[in-house]
């Protein structure tokens, strides 16, 4: 594998950011547990962030507006202002989480910043995501962060367009078989998936990917051997 | 003046953006008409877009989540969840808008096309912004888009890195001087200023810009000649 140009995800990737979302909807599921079941809570809003994907995109404004669009309906509506402040409270949290990296991330960096163009490509807040870029202490390895709307075949076809660079020179590193591997693979690209813990359902897929063009790793240290 | 790249601000400079905020507030307004003066309302609303707009950054979702905010602080946390729902809504309408280009947009691309390097560099919602320069029609006369956080000196010198190219070489047209016009003077580029016929209050400064890389003009088919 040769690739020109390595694109790292960045949640769950890079650093750690599942954990952080876990948190903030085990806290909206204590604050209505007299409504639901935390299984039902969860399916709620999952059920309003996929339909609400269309016009909110993905990241944490988003999801927090899922949320209160949630709090209603569970409620019917009979909702005070002071829970509907806890919602937006919970969101706000989340924006503020510290930004922890991955073991070795910053040994992989430096081992392949002189050698490869590195670049974050990532969904979410923009604004978010360039916080904890630069919170991250990190920035300084990447040509750029790649705030992606979606990260369909489209989207890397557009972005690589952009990069001037051929699919088949670009390599993807991601936690999420769906977002990161799948569409690059199909569009010609190269893909290594590093899996995280926890997966948001989402971001889930019930089949096996097999693929001369990918790679299903333990550690981000494994992606080195990959490259020499 | 005869630089590589032009960059076209999106909103109120491509199409019309604002009159559909004020449209928004408006509604806003006439749901609260009960708590405060219209006057107040807009400033409670624009007070706590400021305050959030490190968290929150710029767009839709930003200012839907002020809204609930705002709203919120109004009724001393008195609200029903209808009123939430239809604040909501108002966001939520916000983001369908259609998307109507400005007089002689598409000429001025037509003719800029094959002399120059274009791009689009504006602030919003990721998704949002993607989805109007889609519905506009006019995406493919654009090498890119750019969604930036914010429109700081440190943003335009980020994104001319990337763009690989001088600050000198680089144009940007757009109706805020605050965003589009002194941040890329500072950092030695060319600016043109073509004002909207109401601009946000956050964007607005009160002091006259002279500078020797900078036009006012009053619409857009008046670069052509500045750039021939």
């Amino acid at each position: 594998m040769n690739p020109k140009i390595i694109a790292f995800d960045a949640d769950d990737t890079l650093w750690h950011n599942e954990p952080y979302f876990d948190e903030a909807q085990d806290k909206f599921c204590e604050l209505f547990s007299g409504y639901a079941s935390k299984q039902e809570l969860l399916r709620l809003i999952l059920n309003h962030q996929i339909t609400n994907l269309p016009l909110y995109g993905f990241g944490i404004k988003a999801f927090t507006l899922s949320m209160i669009e949630s709090a209603l309906e569970l409620t019917n509506h009979n909702i005070s202002g002071q829970n509907i402040e806890k919602v937006l409270h919970i969101g706000k949290e989340l924006l503020q989480k510290p930004v922890e990296l991955l073991p070795d991330v910053i040994a992989v960096l430096e081992e392949l910043k002189g050698t490869h163009k590195l670049i974050v490509a990532t969904k979410g807040d923009l604004k978010d995501q360039h916080r904890k870029l630069h919170e991250s202490g990190i920035g300084a390895y990447f040509h750029h962060i790649e705030v992606m709307s979606d990260k369909t075949e489209l989207d890397y076809e557009k972005m690589l367009v952009r990069l001037d660079c051929q699919a088949a020179d670009f390599l993807m590193i991601g936690n999420s078989l769906k977002s990161d591997v799948l569409p690059v693979l199909n569009i010609g690209g190269h893909a290594v998936h590093i899996p995280y813990h926890t997966t948001w359902e989402y971001e889930q897929i019930d089949f096996e990917i097999e693929h001369e063009n990918f790679r299903a790793l333990e550690k981000i240290t494994d992606v080195l051997p990959l490259l020499q």
